[in-house]
């Protein structure tokens, strides 16, 4: 069976491993801090590479930020990652091909093609952590746009700037439905600028009532983000993932959505593929598309 | 040159026309008011069929409501027409092939085959009118979803329940960017119930200062929608049409919006296929159907 060389490039950690076609993961996971400047990345990056290249047919990576329509480059800003880190040729780094894809958009296809949506033709992603990512899947096609940058969850939940997003603009989505969305919500509801997302899943825990209302209240951004989307896109399903999704009732959440929605009922899903998922996408789309 | 019928079904008004490949009408548009009941309404399609059909390959249906994936019936319910209007079997009128598509997708279709989004692989149009209309375009194809009601304009723009929106929820674009939402930004600007849209737009055209205010605001709901929607999906352009289109200045929205969006710059355009780009599009999508 064809195996992918599987690298995920986040701001803080790069993990890597082998993943085959059915998208088992078939190593040890392997783990790097992500270096601190451009030459130290790509050093990591050719570090993991020649280890493993002679042993795969593809190498795959799932990165953070918004990636080409090529998938072999990266278009605009990354967050919190060596600013010139987009400059990277990816294909430079192996003789073996090198496909590049989106971290949130791997995701989705992950769980598209072995998790909770699989064989949905048409569903949404969220990646709910200390902020949002989305993956969207039109038609059993990802949805890229003109540039590969499609998918952004920035559409406003308000529109008299009550909060600043981390994207410069105020009342993203992202800055609702995320962990800082939840502590802020906290903040406000409970007026004290200390709480934590930690103090709020604690309070619930132990039926905290100040706490339970601000987590559903934190659960009822969500679903109001997630009507829009549903009547943009009437998708089969919307999937929730993230380090912040278990702590949302996705049968509250599907019943809310679908008591407003004027497109057809969706369902609610939590992802399925884990902590992964990145690298497992990255694999399928890299072996798919190269497919010998 | 291979030619289509052309129907457009409205709450108010049936229009009709013979059109070719090219989406050029070649026959006088025929005009009649929307009959009240299922029966009128189906006499009226069998009337105008009877006198064209032998002279058309196709015959094409733009109408309000959500169409399936098949492109032969409606789904949901379709606003201000008969209830049981959603019922009519579409292919029963005619011996010809009968294609039916909603009229906002037919009108982003007619401006992406010959209008200002002409050769644009993404884009998306906002039919700005009493309400607003959504046609998507991803990929060179229509944007329809799991049941093909995708590309309703309900989002939201504030959370907390300020406006009720036609389709029985809050704050939705609809209600802001439309028409409506035009008068009640008036309305509350001004603290005046009787205010009107043309109230606001012969002001703005006397220069009065007030009314260009309340202009400005409705603009930039406008465009606090399109940021979400550009994020979303990474067009080559956003189109405005309907009868509240020629007053929005684009080159001041597309400012706004691009200096918000996390994605590529986007152009805000004008509709240029005009008051019939509904039929047209329906006939340049059944033609390309049912290609013979």
């Amino acid at each position: 069976m064809r195996k992918a060389l599987a690298i995920d490039v986040g701001g803080t950690k790069i993990y890597s491993a082998i993943i085959d076609e059915n998208g088992e993961i078939l190593s040890e996971i392997e783990k790097h801090a992500t270096p601190k400047t451009f030459d130290e990345i790509k050093s990591t990056f050719r570090q993991i590479i020649e280890k493993h290249e002679d042993n795969v047919d593809v190498i795959a990576f799932s990165t953070c930020g918004a990636v080409n329509n090529q998938n072999d480059g990266i278009v605009g800003s990354t967050g919190n990652i060596a600013n010139d880190y987009p400059l990277i040729k990816f294909q430079e780094l192996s003789d073996k091909p090198v496909y590049v894809e989106n971290d949130a958009n791997c995701a989705a296809w992950a769980e598209y093609k072995i998790g909770a949506s699989k064989g949905c033709a048409n569903s949404v992603m969220l990646t709910l952590g200390t902020g949002v990512g989305g993956g969207i899947i039109v038609n059993n096609k990802l949805l890229k746009g003109k540039n590969g940058a499609a998918g952004e969850m920035h559409f406003k939940m308000y529109s008299d700037k009550r909060r600043k997003c981390s994207c410069g603009s105020w009342d993203c989505f992202e800055i609702y439905a995320s962990g800082k969305g939840l502590k802020l919500t906290a903040e406000e509801m409970l007026d004290n600028p200390d709480v934590t997302t930690y103090d709020v899943v604690e309070g619930v825990a132990k039926g905290d009532k100040k706490m339970t209302d601000v987590l559903n209240r934190w659960q009822n951004d969500i679903a109001n983000g997630i009507i829009g989307l549903a009547n943009i896109f009437d998708p089969d399903c919307i999937i929730l993932s993230g380090s912040m999704a278990e702590f949302v009732d996705t049968n509250r959440v599907e019943a809310e959505v679908n008591s407003q929605i004027v497109t057809t009922p969706t369902k609610v899903l939590k992802a399925t593929t884990g902590n992964y998922a990145g690298m497992i996408g990255a694999a399928l789309l890299a072996l798919e598309v190269h497919n010998g």
